[in-house]
């Protein structure tokens, strides 16, 4: 069998993959705010009609969360199996208004060489995913089945820190084990440049109230005599960093090594354009760690962030007023062998030490997760490297990934499993960000690319 | 004539005067949030209608921002003139889940010796200025007339710093000067004991909008290495303050005095009782200034409060972002010679010099007054505080407020005239709180307070 037909397959049906693709785009599946429950449910209810469409035996599976999609395809005949995952959750769009058109309205942009999709989610992680299954359909298309076996596993809780994950996991261990996990979910090194991403951080989402009058208070009558919970959150995020951007809690570099000499010089060989990286943002001046490399903050550096902070008034005009409240919500990105629950202890810990009489502080855990290393030496990571060079013309590059993806380190330890990370995001995909984009010949080679992988794991070429 | 014939007619139409109240009260004139203006119209119309009813000369005069209502009553003869003044605009209600009863759905509650009414606004400063017209009407129920010429001017921009009152006493400069000013808007020492307030402090309002990359951004991929505005601020909120609780704003304490000798020992002889007053809010430790007793820090010393904050996602659950910028809202309480509009530049100054590479600060000025002092030697003063203890059985204290009431230096400045800061709420009110109330004794007591000052002014005791 030839492996043309199928990448013409995957060319000839493009305009519909795309519409495949929009309907997706067009469910409003954000998984961290409540109100979106049914959206999200519809999202994985669509997803397991398209894969059931392909001949996968398909169902949604419900969790205490979001519900998960399971699939499984392709003959039983001693090739490896490979357990494809994504996710089909995203993030809130707001700020709304800077979006310049509806985020759940995808659109198709731009001429010829620079035509994108826009829509929330599109990257990260819709059009990601709908790459694999197009690759499932055009082996279906041109040779009638899949190569070898495929188990699918989509989830909807990947934006707040995939608490259903490892239950599932474990309660579906023997039924979700494979030779090798695939997972597309991270970004090329760059438009023409595919990647493999070995290296990823861990998470740990802590949020921290702070509270001191049992009543909002007039700052006329009372300020300055009462404690302001705001003034003690400003504290305690003012003393996280030192003035070289080094994070001052205790204990908090434990498990942080160096980096890799070979990694390190592979990442020094890509010349890294640090002005052109912050430029786009706007920036000029790296803010992290003094002494490190943009590339080392963003991949291999461990980090503490305030991702949002709220108390008081903060509607139009002034209000004179001494909240009794002021909240925080903060992400730490682990690299190394740091330990995610021994970080927020010592956060939590960092936290009360600062806090004056009369404050009270309660925590509230939004997920944690550690960091994770592929082994280099991975046959299928050989193979998937061959099978992008033939695709894009170019070496993949071996790289780091800032966020984080806590599944990999589920399946490598619960499932003993290595994971393949490769995606075709690029870094100006506005992800999280209004206007979120996925170029057109991310999604067209993307699905071209997995099919090329899929048939050399097959042990095709 | 005889006084008692005045009061009497008040304690006769109590009931009648409260239905009046919560007439006033059902109307939301929130002046800081655009979606009232109409509200705030209303509030001033209804005013002006009850004055009218009472023989004033009134009107609804517009401005820039919510319309005066100004009223010209009583008899043209020799008598000082006196000028009245109150506000008819209220804070908003939020957070509306912690109020018992809807806010702007007044209810007369509790038994007979505690019965008060609740509702936003009622203390500050609806009940209060329904004081003063209740007296007025009394005069013409039991006499026919006011017993001396009065001027009302009401605003409805009292908790937004007022902007329209300078330019409107400027242009109307001649109908409104009077002998003395007269302004319900201050509390009583205790629920038995009346007070006159003597020291205001002054206000600067101010906002500060710090912004660093060009959008948000997803805090894995760019956490770190892109600087986070809520970083940024929450060091200037930090610097602000010292370990003492002394401003270390460069400049900020000039023009701030001692405390006068006799005050200081007036208000040591009234044996405060701090460890009762921080208790009723939840607390137990004085938050200001070391080394000075809770009276001087709420009173007599100059403050930097934040009242609100702002910045990245604040809604359930997490989302690992990095905004583009974060926001606070600053109120500087003043004292002595401190100059508003130098204030106002040290801290613009004090931000900007706290600014790193890639960071824009904005500024928003939401008001600014400097703080007064009444002479202890007035002859209004004297009589005002005789009649007070007439009707209290107490001598009133004479007090400071920790609050600002900035038309006082108005009064002072443009109009040449010294006010009688006179009113009759309690520390407990929880004014700009849910659940705002006022007592009812406050309400009909206030009432007659206001008659025997009129009269004693009129010279008729």
């Amino acid at each position: 069998m030839d492996l043309d037909s199928v990448l013409a397959a995957i060319d000839r049906d493009l305009d519909r993959s795309i519409e495949r693709l929009f309907e997706l785009l067009r469910i409003p599946s954000i998984s961290t705010d409540p109100a979106y429950r049914g959206e999200c449910r519809k999202a994985a209810d669509w997803l397991a009609r398209e894969l059931a469409a392909l001949g996968f035996a398909a169902e949604v599976r419900a969790t205490q969360g979001h519900p998960m999609v399971v699939a499984h395809g392709g003959p039983n005949d001693g090739a490896p199996r490979v357990l494809f995952y994504g996710h089909y959750d995203v993030q809130p769009p707001d700020p709304l208004e800077l979006w310049v058109t509806p985020p759940f309205e995808p659109r198709l942009i731009g001429t010829n060489g620079a035509r994108r999709i826009v829509a929330r989610g599109v990257a990260d992680d819709k059009g990601q995913l709908m790459t694999f299954i197009e690759a499932c359909r055009a082996f279906v298309a041109a040779e009638g089945k899949l190569p070898l076996p495929v188990t699918v596993l989509l989830e909807g809780e990947e934006e707040t820190g995939s608490p259903s994950l490892p239950p599932f996991l474990a309660a579906h261990k023997a039924e979700l084990s494979a030779d090798v996990a695939l997972v597309c979910d991270t970004d090329m090194w760059d438009a023409n440049t595919p990647a493999v991403t070995t290296m990823l951080r861990g998470l740990v989402l802590e949020e921290v109230i702070v509270s001191g009058a049992d009543r909002d208070l007039h700052s006329g009558l009372f300020g300055a005599a009462a404690i302001n919970p705001i003034r003690v959150l400003a504290r305690v995020l003012a003393d996280i960093h030192d003035a070289n951007g080094h994070i001052a809690i205790p204990g908090f570099y434990e498990g942080v090594g160096e980096l890799d000499a070979e990694i390190a010089a592979q990442w020094r060989a890509l010349r890294f354009d640090e002005r052109r990286f912050l430029g786009d943002l706007g920036l000029k001046t790296p803010a992290g760690e003094k002494g490190r490399s943009v590339l080392e903050q963003i991949w291999a550096r461990p980090t503490c962030d305030v991702n949002g902070i709220v108390g008081g008034y903060t509607g139009a005009g002034s209000k004179t007023v001494i909240p009794a409240k002021a909240s925080a919500k903060f992400s730490f990105r682990l690299v190394g062998k740091q330990d995610p629950a021994a970080v927020r202890d010592a956060f939590r810990d960092f936290v009360r030490a600062r806090l004056p009489a009369d404050c009270k502080a309660e925590f509230l855990s939004h997920g944690a997760s550690p960091a994770l290393q592929l082994p280099l030496s991975s046959a299928y990571l050989a193979k998937t490297r061959a099978a992008l060079a033939a695709e894009w013309g170019r070496e993949p590059v071996l790289k780091g990934s800032g966020g984080s993806i806590p599944i990999v380190g589920s399946f490598k330890r619960d499932l003993g499993m290595d994971s393949l990370l490769v995606g075709f995001g690029l870094d100006d995909d506005r992800i999280h960000s209004p206007n979120e984009k996925y170029d057109l010949a991310s999604f067209h080679k993307g699905a071209r690319s997995w099919a090329r992988i899929l048939a050399a794991l097959a042990g095709r070429s």
